[in-house]
């Protein structure tokens, strides 16, 4: 076995284990050319999982949904991943569970239904979908014109890489010189951004939308810390005017945990800053967290 | 220079020249995590492209509708396409050109605009959407329940591989014991189906929607053939009962040119056979082509 440590990143593709400068996916794979991959993210935050079975239980979740059986089991991928982060030596990482549809079996015809499922994971330094001084003043966000696919098209639940509206919604952002976007489902109702779920707080409630968007993990927590903190929490419609006109926003999502918004639309909420309700959440996430809320501790 | 040919396939990847076997992308490649990519495909048939500039200036307007900006010109494009089949030596090639977003550059915020575009091009021996066999007794088709990705979420017109709804449409399929098929936009209208256009002939005229769906190349050919054969053709909304209940149904598609139907949802059209029309622009088709029409011959 080899020793030496691989700092940049760890993967595995199919079998093989290598740095991740060489993991790559054959450009004629339906995993790329067809989009045909679902895939979850958990997070090592001082040398220990997150949530890694609640992970594992959704991956294969979605893999099901859709169709997907590799030939690894889910105790195969928590040593995968578990090997990945100990290979890198790293404490904060993003480790990241594909798996692909493959190609299409020799002489077979060139149906979904004869390829060779196959997994790829690794793990890479922590990435934060928005870095910790944007958290510190609070997230600048617009609501997009463009609409998140549709639910009957493609079901949001089954963590998926059809970016192409999340996409489109961050140029909007970008144009309008803010740091990111919420998508709605073109009815009047917020669904969610890239990469994570949104919540409003009004009179001390926190909501957050029932379609269009993934059933988070760091959503999860939200709910469970809410129950704590004795705070309402609902899962639910939620129309885009209350979101605009919401005492508080914050978003979360694994690469970042629960991350404050301050501006909507250039609409500045409370103080241009975190507001309370938010600012609790998030200390109370971390908090938690370095006392080993739902870790699974690595041995490296 | 290498002169050993390279039969199973030839790709370029941002400036290098590689077998097929070794073209691959980044797992962290936001082309293929987020689907953040445009392509195009075109034919190569008895030794010539067909319509190539056509397929490189839909590759250039797609491109640019999502804000993607490689450093090669289309005549590079043209010249990178044209060596990677010469180096396979076929005669018979699907050549595929993909625009990737990139990763974000070193020290920058992980957003679409801070990446390094770039191209994928490959040749590989001719691919069939489907089999010739199934397009002399004509494909069974089913409409799926799935509907297609709106219009307003992604742009069908800008190709790309958010293939999720195609996919589950497949199984549907599959599960019926047919060929392929067709979906709708969910409020009564066909789109498109996996890779093709949809044309429904009633009372000797074409038609194919006008929403939904790709501005088909081959969908252009079928255009200027019906114009040729004094057919009318029109582009417009098609109401899925129209289509069900249609004299001929046929797709087009680069990789198969002009594929009749025999069946929908079970129904059996005409003799159960590709019905006259179907079968007349098929044929003519294939005569222009191998006539040179639209052609780019390719010094091997």
């Amino acid at each position: 076995m080899e020793t030496s440590l691989l700092p940049d990143g760890c993967a595995y593709i199919d079998g093989r284990t290598m740095p991740i400068a060489e993991a790559a996916i054959p450009v004629t794979d339906f995993g790329y050319r067809r989009s045909d991959v679902t895939y979850d993210v958990v997070s090592v935050w001082g040398g220990a999982f997150f949530r890694l079975d609640d992970h594992i239980k959704r991956f294969r979740a979605s893999m099901r949904s859709i169709r997907l059986d590799p030939p690894e089991s889910d105790d195969d991928i928590r040593k995968i991943l578990t090997e990945c982060v100990r290979r890198t030596g790293l404490r904060e990482a993003y480790v990241a569970m594909d798996c692909l549809r493959g190609r299409p079996k020799p002489g077979l015809p060139r149906h979904p239904v004869n390829c060779r499922n196959y997994i790829v994971a690794f793990a890479i330094p922590w990435v934060w979908v928005m870095p910790p001084e944007m958290q510190a003043r609070g997230a600048h966000l617009i609501v997009a014109k463009t609409p998140r696919i549709a639910d009957e098209s493609v079901d949001p639940k089954v963590k998926n890489f059809h970016w192409g509206d999340l996409t489109r919604g961050l140029f909007e952002a970008h144009d309008q010189g803010a740091d990111n976007c919420v998508l709605t489902d073109g009815k009047g109702f917020v669904t969610e951004g890239p990469g994570y779920n949104v919540f409003s707080i009004t009179g001390g409630a926190v909501a957050t939308s029932d379609h269009g968007a993934l059933e988070g993990i760091t959503r999860l927590s939200v709910k469970e810390l809410c129950a704590e903190l004795d705070i309402p929490f609902a899962i639910r419609k939620l129309p885009v005017e209350e979101l605009k006109d919401a005492d508080e926003i914050f978003l979360a999502t694994t690469a970042g945990g629960i991350m404050p918004a301050s501006r909507i639309d250039g609409r500045i909420m409370g103080n241009d800053r975190p507001g309370p309700i938010s600012s609790r959440l998030r200390e109370t996430f971390w908090k938690k967290r370095a006392e080993g809320w739902h870790a699974t501790p690595i041995a490296y």
